[in-house]
């Protein structure tokens, strides 16, 4: 009987996605493309006489890991670390009600499959109104273009087949929920059309253009955010906002070229995975 | 302009297997269950005036390979390099066909889509009779279960959540075209029984059992694999067959517990991946 289990979840930007709504929340979800980044959420589960979740070492809430521990019927202490912030559109929730469920699975022997798993985490995350598409990509990782929405047992993803580095530079939050709930038939018109245009060119030059046009058509583009963009544009960099904080990301080195003091990371090739579980 | 792209494919050990023929041999294949292994095909692809496919520095005919370069018309020089056995159950002719689809399309900017690669590899390899599930389940990574047969557009593909140390001793080789060209009617029936025990019971633990099984009921496993797992269960170690080798694996340190100098590996989370393609 092992005391913890860990799991890593890659970090995930979105350049563009549509919201597709369902009774059933493992059905619902979105379609879009975004990047898996090595940046991600290690996440941690303990036994435990009560269930507690931290991130970096703070008591937190985050509805989606309280339930997907509800689902899995477990008290046990969840340690999340990670280097991305909250709120800035990297998945974070969502990586963590994933890396939550592996994790409580792996030490709480539950028996699950991983497709179980990442269905229990997306549905939490879709009821907790804080991501549509973010868990499947995660669990898949690379350049995932999500076709069809919801679940691994209902939804069809491709990917683009790219590695490379990626720089971030976060300039505040957006609250995902907020903008969920208001009129998405624009976004998702213009999510549709962005997803079009990277299947029929699956690059990642096409990516940043398709993302560049849903943000503008989609009306998300922050001053700030479009200022950003022009300068790593003026560096001959290629990049986007990520979707939904207010965050630029670059494909290649386009943000520290701008001359911003930008974070690193790359483009993480695997899925979310179970750290150990052999023993 | 590039003048070479390199991709990884993890090596893949199937333990049990279902054969699933079609007319269209991007829907033929087969369901089953393996584990992905961090030991696997490096394939550099490279321009050239003429076609060549060499494997450790050796010059070498791969049918599923050719079928890949006719696809995606292809005069390249394909570098294959492995720590890998050829011909003893570990997927190196899928790998390195996959591998072969994943650098060329880097290379001469072919614009198809990870699914689509990994469709044309599947079907050549199919067509050439050297396997029929490596290559999907080479392109997911970790410890995948095919619930159902053929390419990534026909296909469903679930994974037990498991990671750590695996370890093989190659006795021999066997011909996967004459197993699979003999009658396959029985290994299907066997095939089918270890596959639902294990979506019942997603462990790795579950999956040696299951494969141990699927050796015997299919008549695949001969006296000197069945010797070297006596050993293994006497050192209290959990091992099967791979398929299909005269090969056995174990999940853990099984192998050298029972004195053999066994090769030392991990499941390998990632699925195939081009290794940069940033530039």
């Amino acid at each position: 009987m092992t005391d913890e289990a860990t799991a890593f979840v890659p970090g995930h930007v979105t350049g563009f996605f549509t919201t597709d709504p369902a009774d059933d929340p493992t059905k619902a979800g979105s379609r879009g493309g975004g990047l898996a980044l090595a940046d991600g959420v290690t996440v941690t589960v303990e036994r435990s006489d009560e269930r507690s979740v931290t991130l970096d070492g703070v008591d937190i809430e985050i509805e989606a890991v309280e339930r997907v521990l509800d689902a899995l019927r477990a008290t046990v202490a969840v340690r999340a670390e990670t280097p991305l912030p909250l709120g800035s559109g990297f998945g974070v929730s969502g990586a963590t009600a994933l890396g939550a469920a592996l994790g409580t699975n792996a030490l709480l022997e539950r028996g699950l499959s991983e497709n179980e798993l990442v269905t229990i985490a997306h549905g939490a995350e879709v009821q907790a109104g804080t991501g549509l598409g973010d868990v499947v990509a995660q669990a898949r990782g690379g350049v995932p273009l999500r076709l069809e929405p919801g679940g691994p047992q209902d939804n069809y993803i491709d990917a683009i087949p790219a590695r490379g580095r990626v720089e971030y530079h976060v300039i505040g939050e957006l609250s995902t929920e907020a903008i969920l709930d208001g009129d998405t038939a624009a976004l998702t018109r213009a999510g549709e059309k962005g997803l079009s245009r990277v299947v029929k060119e699956p690059t990642t030059e096409s990516f940043l253009r398709a993302s560049r046009q849903f943000a503008r058509e989609a009306g998300l583009l922050t001053d700030d955010v479009r200022s950003v963009l022009e300068d790593v544009a003026a560096a001959d960099g290629d990049g986007a906002m990520a979707m939904l904080g207010e965050t630029v990301f670059t494909v290649g080195s386009g943000l520290t070229d701008a001359g911003y003091d930008a974070t690193i990371t790359e483009i993480h090739p695997g899925g979310a995975t179970v750290l150990d579980s052999s023993d």
